[in-house]
């Protein structure tokens, strides 16, 4: 029981969910945490903001050490508890390269994902442009193109080759993101098939984002 | 000799100079490398664009296993050549915590950085605002105050404590960046102290821009 670990996190945010599934695959259940709404402001509260001073979620510490950056919260979880649970770093060379190099492009994906989704959001009204909105819309198109050309190309049915590994930790959440978003399954076959093999995966399952469970997708990229 | 080991950079840019301290640190010079220069395009070149299809630098790789993300290529270095050079990982729980928070932190101090240097080169004419250079301004201001003070309340002369890890590795050419570019030393006197002791690290001084060595900074952050 990792009674000495607490995690405010928000549904469906791709980094909190990474952390749980991290959680999850490093047998790390029971641990304090409390489901906090992004709607309602809860990630700039004073609860929030006394474990993580950029007001964002997650917000993650083990005993008194902070790990609010969520790949830093994965790899620390691996370092840390090594031998228990899933080993999420493969000792070959191949397929470690191939892990740390998928990880971190993983990052581009979620921040082409993000330009997309929460361009609203983001710009304020008087700077929004339809050109900028069509840029975004090419650069996440290309980027999930290279992706679906990964796993086509792959050598076996995860991120990094024939094992669960931190790859698939943090891209998963990414790509089940831009599914419940409205992309095509029928044009993105390797992807939509990534995407179902693992959603009945235990540490996925088990870390669901629950206001997803009870509610359709929406159909921001289903023109992707 | 790191004969099996081929890196293509260019002089300055953060990412590069990581993956090159991160080889000096573990011992692996002699590798294969040419410098080549964004301003000629060089980035999109077939040479590149065979190695990295992202059309960026670093593009690098080991034998045939590819890392051109600069936070991957450091990490497999320090995994694969664990008892070679200096430790980057260190065993304390704290340290390490401190140093994976600090590393990807760091992600977000490059962001912030590039959109204030760069953003008439990312953004067309036509949807440039002051009001958008302004915030990015505020935001870049906010996110190196934030790293003054955490050096200001740090343990140690390094970014995660008292040893030299992959948080500087990967921190300290954005922090060489931005003095670079003309940050006021004497506003941020935690951060110019880090910034020069480690200037003299032979990790560093042997990796260093070799188009800064001849030139002057530029002044875009003097105000910042």
């Amino acid at each position: 029981m990792a009674k000495d670990m607490t995690l405010l996190w928000g549904s469906g945010s791709p980094p909190c969910w990474r952390v749980m599934i991290a959680l999850e695959e490093k047998n790390l259940q029971g641990y304090n945490q409390k489901l906090l709404d992004f709607a309602k402001g809860d990630h700039k509260s004073p609860e929030v903001m006394a474990m993580n001073p950029r007001g964002q979620l997650p917000a993650f510490k083990h005993k008194d050490l902070v790990l609010n950056e969520s790949y830093g919260a994965c790899m620390y979880l691996e370092n840390q508890f090594k031998s228990q649970g899933t080993k999420l770093i493969p000792d070959c060379p191949a397929e470690q390269a191939m892990m740390y190099q998928r990880m971190f492009e993983g990052l581009t994906l979620h921040q082409k994902m993000v330009d997309v989704i929460y361009y609203t959001y983001k710009v304020p009204e008087g700077e929004r442009h339809d050109s900028a909105v069509k840029r975004n819309k090419e650069a996440l198109t290309a980027e999930i193109k290279l992706w679906e050309g990964y796993l086509q190309k792959g050598s076996g049915s995860f991120m990094a080759g024939k094992t669960f590994s931190l790859a698939d930790v943090v891209v998963y959440p990414g790509i089940a993101y831009i599914f419940h978003f409205g992309l095509c399954e029928e044009r993105y076959p390797k992807l939509a098939a990534y995407y179902n093999s693992l959603k009945v995966r235990p540490s996925i399952k088990a870390s669901w984002p629950p206001t997803w469970l009870d509610s359709q997708g929406q159909d921001t990229l289903k023109d992707i």
